[in-house]
């Protein structure tokens, strides 16, 4: 791919597949995946791979970051605690504490390693429970990325999916031919998705509103 | 030790030894050691745990933070670079990118899961040449905490060491009856110090502008 050089977060879900189309079509991506062994962390990883071989992306890395499960918390990763498979008000028990920081400070740290110039990770607007998905802190990142880098680095974190719902991410993904049948969102389920948990309902809310089929299997 | 909770960086060096002595005076420490397989890292874990041991601490958590050598760029975490002897101007070849970021990042996270309000950090004025050791820094960092973190949780960074250089901070550690002895910082060797890499010599000077001898071997 010809074009600047872009880091791109990776897990293998729906929203950084959309990203993934995103940033593959202004330059050259390098994916980066983050395997902080969640329950369904094989699941993920196999779609990382299929959806860099989609974009025949050369510059990968994965990176353990199991240190989160180390620090525990949360319910996404500690198996001694249920996954939710209802809205709770406030910040969800899947909320990994400080989560976005630590995944985008390896990001930055590569994309400076590399010369990149760009992180793109796939927050978006209903994710917005989670303190560290919101735009407000994405321009606080900044602030500190442009302080905390060589000087002329020039690196910023990039949320092309910000503005947008589950249902608005699935139509971008599909007006991009994002390959949305390899990605894996399910929470609980590395074999087929449960359809129940959190993560799953989005999914499914989003197809239906943007009036299309979800590809992947359910139980 | 009563008090409130907070979380110390304690590399094992002479300027965490100093913090960790500031931090166990002021309430309850829980110390973090962050391993991005550097040259000399057994001797600095070891150095870590004797002063955790000197400080009776009893939450202690090791990460591993070797994407740092991963993601490579620095002579300090790549073998195949040389450790430079003399100060060169701008940003030298041991800056690890974007590391203070990931380190802190580690830290506010496990302060969020612990509930502890205080992340210290042994950064000074001698190390302003690192763009993610000054002040500016670290004042972007906390505002893009306050952020990224579940509201109420009020978690700063403190940099106790900003204004000292390496005299004033030997001197401090001296007064406070920090355990210097137990402390390890050449960069270049583990059963000796070179007394010759940046680090060592920034040490010596930092003990003989204080009018104090340095208590650790040297070859």
């Amino acid at each position: 791919m010809a074009g600047p050089l872009a880091v791109v977060l990776v897990s293998g879900g729906l929203d950084s597949c959309v990203v993934a189309a995103i940033a593959a079509g202004l330059g050259e991506a390098a994916f980066l995946h983050l395997n902080y062994r969640q329950r369904t962390e094989a699941r993920e990883l196999a779609a990382f791979a299929a959806i860099a071989d989609h974009y025949r992306v050369e510059r990968r890395l994965v990176v353990d970051v199991s240190f989160l499960q180390q620090i525990g918390g949360s319910s996404l990763i500690d198996p001694a605690l249920p996954i939710p498979e209802e809205d709770t008000e406030g910040v969800p028990s899947t909320y990994v504490p400080f989560r976005n920081a630590n995944l985008l400070g390896i990001g930055v740290a590569w994309a400076e390693a590399l010369g990149a110039e760009r992180v793109y990770i796939g927050a978006h607007g209903e994710e917005s429970h989670y303190p560290d998905c919101r735009a407000a802190f994405f321009a606080a990142y900044n602030e500190m990325i442009a302080l905390g880098t060589r000087p002329g680095a020039g690196i910023r974190v990039e949320t092309p999916l910000i503005g947008l719902d589950k249902g608005g991410i699935v139509r971008r993904g599909a007006e991009l031919g994002a390959p949305l049948h390899l990605t894996w969102s399910c929470y609980g389920r590395g074999d087929r998705a449960c359809g129940r948990c959190h993560s799953c309902r989005l999914r499914l809310a989003g197809f239906a509103r943007a009036g299309l089929t979800d590809p992947i299997p359910y139980i």
